[in-house]
């Protein structure tokens, strides 16, 4: 099926039945928690959705925000707040992470890898306590939360104390997230369940098909990040404990969220075991392309039959070394197809007439242009899926975070070719952008997971708003939490059940064998003893 | 919220938007596999929604149905095939079957069950298996239905050889069920995971939260039956060989459906992990109540304030026993209420006038009466869950199969109160009908969990339909399916895993403590050659 006009109509109607058809909003106040990067671009489609439908958005801000901005007239109602660190910061923290993974990070020790972990996690939590306290502790920001009679708060857990600031208010929350460490949270918080035998964890970069090998990795995997995980949340149970004022922990109070909304969907992901509390919305922020500013739709209309190839590695690269640009660029040259590239550096030396550099480009609106053949990109979700939504194929050069695991994805479900970004040679991307640009094979399977995409019950996006309006409308979702939630580890996995077991079945067998030996042995001596007599 | 006025806008426009934004249906063939009892009730409502979007339904009818009326003009085609019995021998398997559990269960020895589970192991065993002749040994119906290119089979998998038809066509299937024996279809064969720390066994009627005899009770209970369950599928797996040409098990065909559409919902079931390809549509048949008869209409009328209940234990209980009769007549008499009852036997001597004896009864019509106060039900899955989109407290007097296991979700719900059917007094029953008329709770309840089941993004009934039209347009569903079907139960379970890391833990641990005690036993033996030498 070409994705093509069958889907225009598609969002076309699915955007009438939303005004006709689901029930109608009341108008109720939503409160979101703050978070920045491409987090905070993923909340947008919700904020923005949930404006339409004549909810009250509120958003507190912290005054050195990064990527909120609170400045320009917006429906959204932002309430500034004192926090103890600036934009300056974050952009630090931003770049010592990208620079590190960009290009220490391969010829770096386990224990420099280790440092920079340990250092990260400084800084993050840092981070975020300056934010806690500066709603938590401002209480007269707290009474004017209180005042508001929010029905609800959304907040990415990546960002701490949202689900703090709900409890305090007496409301319910729902989480919205791509994922957590090897998805800690979701597994140990959430009690989603997740077999390591055919669940890979995230980051890990396996496939759901593993051998023995691939197996046991994910498990020492899952060991690893969940060892990780407790020693990162242990640095919060007592902050937690103390606004809560009662003890309790980091983890527990998560799994009170009435709904988790993951932003995947099984054409990027494996199809695994969930909890109906899970919501699944990869592709939220998709939407039809829009038209072209008038000099780029000329410039891809140029591209005669060959079409174009859109390049971006996302927002936070901004540079790439002089080498690296050249080889790429001499790669580009070599295409027949015309290049569109997102980079802020200097222009290479090898970039040939075919490529055009861009400040910034409308990826969305590229990627659904009929002329778009192939896309280079560094892996994040959110290009990823408008890749799936408009059935582009991928060339993906990840280079930090999640961005290898999801181009694993990618390549194991055939729409794309991975490429290492330290050791790639122009050839490499060369051979790369002509086998998914004329291999069909590509193109085929881009197609089909398009049609998975668009072909579901409701839109991602409606189906979330749907259930945030759903814990609206019924102050929470508690018959949907499943009560595993009050067990603990051991009599989560029977583990006590088993042992009482196993002890039954050996008392059972151990009585007769006893009692057999017993007369086994009588028998023996009595014949021996009548041997004697004889 | 009151279910009436709100959720009759909302089946309004649920329904205009079927029609008006559903993906149009291309009018395809679809093959429905013949079942008996109240399964076939639970297929009609998928197979008119399918006709009423321009679909093509055919179902093969053993001419020795009970439940299927094929000789009524049918938008339905009916292909009618021989199979080796009557309409007698499947009435007096039922028959034999209520027999047993109503009046013979409770004073039956352990060795008297597990007779009659064998016995009617035989009896299921042969007629499913006339069934399966009169198809798949059938060369000119089997030609006949490759001819018709069906897109997709749909089956109850309670009657057998559905999937081995759809395989033998080269169609996906899809199954739909409320359960089968403590599920061990779902677990053992869908790969459905089920913890049993929270999730009870069906039939168990144990409830999500278990103390650890109850957790013990249900590991046994789900050994038990999977024994069971794999000692009667050993029967098939001869077979499913045979006829696919290649060795195979029944469960590792069953394995193979697309999408499994469970009748259950989280009003009424406890939340529990489940998987992609398993969906959830309970109360697939509930629809909004339309007028009675008007002779019924007026003795409704004639309760006043006081309002009626509605009482029937079910199509399958034709009779009860005088002294049974006398004493529910005798209650019934004793409230302020009007009464309906289902009732063919003969006239109680009991019976008061407030109470009136039908054949038969429009019960969602009924239920769905603003003036009814309260259900006496035996508790079987369609009943419920029209009380529950109506809102109806209920009575349970359970007899047989899933039906005390219904009740006590009911109960637990705080829906319901169950009596004993053997046991009860005529006290008891006043007693429980005053209580879940009087008492506030059980009615709040009820509206609590009939909110539920409206406020879900697409009605149950669309939700199958729409998957099983996925399924047409895309030739199954195999992105649902998890990669576990490809595992055995230990690499599943990771036992092979959690062994070799046992193993390399006690190899890691085994020889530094060797070197130790090498080093030790050393040192001493000088340090004695030492002492000697002094």
């Amino acid at each position: 099926m070409q994705p093509g006009g069958t889907f225009k109509i598609m969002e076309l109607t699915s955007l009438l039945a939303v005004f006709l058809f689901l029930p109608k909003a009341s108008g109720d106040n939503v409160l979101i928690w703050p978070v920045e990067g491409s987090h905070w671009i993923n909340l947008r489609p919700i904020i923005d959705r949930l404006i339409e439908r004549g909810h009250n958005v509120t958003v507190p801000v912290p005054m050195g925000t990064l990527f909120i901005n609170y400045t320009k007239p917006s429906p959204i109602k932002f309430i500034v707040f004192e926090a103890s660190f600036t934009s300056h910061d974050i952009e630090s923290i931003i770049q010592n992470f990208v620079d590190f993974w960009m290009y220490k990070y391969s010829h770096s020790s386990h224990w420099e890898i280790y440092q920079h972990i340990a250092a990260m996690k400084t800084n993050v939590t840092n981070w975020n306590r300056h934010v806690c306290d500066g709603i938590l502790k401002n209480s007269k920001l707290m009474h004017n939360l209180e005042q508001s009679n929010f029905k609800v708060l959304l907040s990415d857990p990546v960002s701490y104390c949202g689900d703090l600031v709900a409890l305090k208010l007496g409301i319910p929350f729902i989480y919205t997230l791509r994922f957590s460490l090897a998805s800690a949270m979701e597994r140990l918080c959430g009690q989603l369940p997740a077999p390591p035998s055919y669940v890979p964890a995230v980051m890990s970069e396996l496939s759901e098909k593993m051998n023995f090998t691939e197996r046991t990795k994910n498990v020492l995997y899952l060991l690893m990040y969940d060892l990780m995980s407790i020693w990162f949340w242990n640095a919060w149970d007592l902050y937690y404990s103390e606004v809560l004022g009662e003890p309790t922990t980091f983890c527990e109070t998560m799994g009170k969220a009435d709904i988790w909304l993951i932003r995947t969907y099984w054409d990027f992901d494996y199809p695994r075991p969930f909890l109906p509390n899970f919501v699944f919305v990869g592709g939220i922020h998709c939407r039809p392309a829009k038209s072209l500013p008038q000099e780029m739709e000329e410039f891809v209309q140029s591209s005669g039959e060959h079409g174009i190839v859109v390049f971006t590695l996302g927002s936070m690269i901004k540079n790439l070394t002089a080498e690296r640009a050249d080889v790429i660029a001499a790669a580009l040259g070599q295409i027949p197809q015309k290049v569109l590239w997102r980079y802020a550096g200097e222009k290479p030396k090898t970039l040939a007439p075919n490529t055009k550099l861009y400040d910034w480009l409308p990826q969305n609106d590229l990627l659904g242009h009929p002329k778009t053949r192939a896309f280079i990109t560094h892996g994040g979700t959110n290009g990823i899926y408008e890749a799936i939504y408009h059935a582009v194929p991928l060339i993906g050069i990840p280079i930090f975070a999640d961005q290898p695991d999801n181009m694993s994805h990618m390549k194991e479900k055939g729409m794309a070719v991975v490429l290492n970004f330290n050791t790639m040679t122009t050839l490499d991307l060369v051979d790369a952008l002509n086998t998914v640009i004329n291999d069909p094979r590509y193109k085929e399977n881009a197609i089909r997971l398009s049609s998975i995409q668009h072909d579901q019950p409701m839109t991602p996006l409606d189906t979330a708003v749907f259930w945030i309006e759903f814990v609206m409308r019924h102050k929470g979702a508690k018959h949907l939490r499943p009560a595993s939630h009050s067990l603990t580890w051991y009599q989560y996995h029977s583990l006590d059940v088993i042992a009482f077991l196993c002890f039954c079945l050996a008392v059972a067998l151990y009585i007769p064998i006893k009692c057999c030996m017993y007369c086994f042995r009588r028998c023996r001596s009595k014949l021996k003893r009548k041997g004697k007599k004889d």
